[in-house]
C-alpha cells in the first residue's frame, strides 16, 4: 500500500548541524530501494538552496528537487495564482522569492520574520490586507527554542494579521492538508500511497493523517513521552528513523 | 428612557488634534441640556491630564473628572490586585503608571505600543506569560486611523500573545462589557439609561447594545461604508456628533 514517503528534516533527520544517529544511512536505504522521496519542512528562516547545501554537509545526498518546503510551496501558490506578494519574511528567506513582481502588492506573505515584525511593516501589511490583499502564511506555529529562550513565531503575527483585518489566511506549510497532498503530488502518488515521518505528534503525523496519509512518530528531535496520545488514527511509533525506515520496507515488502 | 451619554472621542469628537465640524456645539448642546456625559477611550497612547489637556484646546469645555479612560481603568485594577506590572505601553501613556512597582513583573500590560511593539519586547512579554504573568489590556480595538493611514491599535497584538502563550487577557478598555457599566455607574444610571456614541461599530456600538445600552454610530473618523452590517440589535446611523445630538435629544424629549 505504501510507496512514497515524507521526511521532516529538524528532529527526525538532524538536531542543529549534526545528522542524527543511522539517519544518512537510513536514507540510503530508502532509496536504494526505490522508494520515492520528499524531504518536507515548514522552516522558515532558510531558502531550499541553503537547507539542501546544509543537508548535504551533513552528509545527506538528496537532490535540491526532492526537497518540498513551506516556504517554496508559498512561491508556487503565488505563481499560480499571479499574485504580487508584500513579504513579512525572515531576510535570509528573501531570495526564495527572487523574480516575482512584487510591485503594488496584492498580498501579504507571512513567515518567521524575526525583528522586521515592526510595527511599521506590521502596518503596511495590514493597510494592504485592509485593500483586499490575500494572506498567505508558512505556517501558525507559536513560539520556537531560540538562542537565549522562546521566540515567536509566524503564528502569533499571522493571529494578529488575522484578527486586525478580519480575514483568513491560507496556510501552506504543515498542518495544512494541502501541503501534504502536494507534496505526494509531487511524487505522483495519491495521499494514501504515502507516509510521513515526524517527530512531532500534531504537525507532522496528526496533520498527515488528517490528509490521508500514513503516519509514524519517531521517538527524536522534540518528541517527548507521551506526544503519541495526541495522535488519533493509525501510526506507528519508531525509536528514530532508523527504524521507522525498516518499518516502512517490511510494510512496502509484505504489501501487493 | 434615555438620560445619560458615553461619548467616544477620537473619530467622533475630533480627528487628530482639530474638533470635528459642530462638535465643540453638540457637547455643549448636550450640557445644556442637562445630559449627564462621560467621555469615554480606550485611547492608549496618552495619560488622562494630557487628554484633557488637548481636549480643552481644541474648544471643549470638559471638567476632567467626566473623562472615563481604559488606561485608568488598568492602573485600578493593578493596584487592587497589587499586581507588577511589564509596560508594552505607548512611551507617553508610561506615567499614568507611575508610582506602581514594576520590578520582577507577574503582569503585562498591554496598551497601543506604536514602534514599541518590537519582536524583542514582544518576545520579553511573551516570556513573561508562559511563566504565568497575567494579561491586562485596554482594549481590543483592531486599528484606528492614523495621519498616515489606518495603524494597528493594541488588539491585534493582544491576539497575538494569547495565542503564542494560549491564555486570555483580562480587557478593561472597550469593548469589554464590564467598561461600558463602569462608565454607567459613574453617572448614577442603569446601563439601559445611556446612550454610547461612537465612529467603531464594533468596539464602540455593537459592544455598547452588548452591555445594555444603546447606540449610535457616527459616520466620521474610522468609519466606513457597510460598517452598520456589523451591529445586531437597535441603534441608530447619524451623519455625525451634530446629528446624533439632535436626535438623542429629540428621544430624551419624546420620551417619559
Amino acid at each position: 500500500m505504501i510507496k512514497g514517503a515524507l521526511l521532516d528534516l529538524s528532529g527526525t533527520l538532524h538536531v542543529g548541524n549534526v545528522a542524527l544517529p543511522g539517519a544518512v544511512a537510513a536514507v540510503r536505504r530508502l532509496e536504494g530501494a526505490g522508494v520515492p522521496l520528499r524531504f518536507v519542512t515548514n522552516t522558515s528562516r532558510k531558502t531550499r538552496d541553503t537547507l539542501h547545501g546544509e543537508l548535504c554537509r551533513m552528509g545527506f545526498d538528496i537532490p535540491r528537487e526532492h526537497m518540498f518546503t513551506a516556504p517554496l510551496a508559498v512561491r508556487h501558490y503565488l505563481e499560480r495564482n499571479r499574485l504580487r506578494p508584500y513579504l513579512l519574511v525572515h531576510p535570509d528567506l528573501v531570495p526564495e522569492y527572487d523574480g516575482l513582481d512584487c510591485e503594488n502588492p496584492d498580498s501579504v506573505v507571512v513567515g518567521d520574520a524575526e525583528d522586521d515584525f515592526s510595527y511599521r511593516k506590521m502596518n503596511e501589511a495590514f493597510r494592504l490586507l485592509k485593500g483586499g490583499a490575500r494572506l498567505v502564511a508558512t505556517g501558525r506555529t507559536r513560539y520556537f527554542e531560540g538562542a537565549d529562550g522562546l521566540e515567536l513565531d509566524a503564528g502569533p503575527y499571522l493571529a494578529a494579521l488575522e484578527y486586525a483585518a478580519d480575514t483568513s489566511a491560507v496556510v501552506l506549510g504543515k498542518p495544512s492538508a494541502g501541503f501534504f497532498q502536494e507534496a505526494a503530488a509531487d511524487l505522483e502518488l495519491e495521499p494514501w500511497q504515502c507516509i510521513m515521518v515526524g517527530d512531532d505528534a500534531e504537525t507532522d503525523v496528526a496533520a498527515a493523517l488528517a490528509a490521508g496519509l500514513h503516519g509514524s512518530l519517531v521517538q527524536t528531535g522534540k518528541y517527548r513521552p507521551g506526544d503519541e496520545a495526541r495522535i488519533a488514527g493509525d501510526f506507528f511509533l519508531a525509536k528514530d528513523i532508523e527504524t521507522a525506515v525498516e518499518e516502512i520496507l517490511l510494510r512496502i515488502n509484505t504489501c501487493p
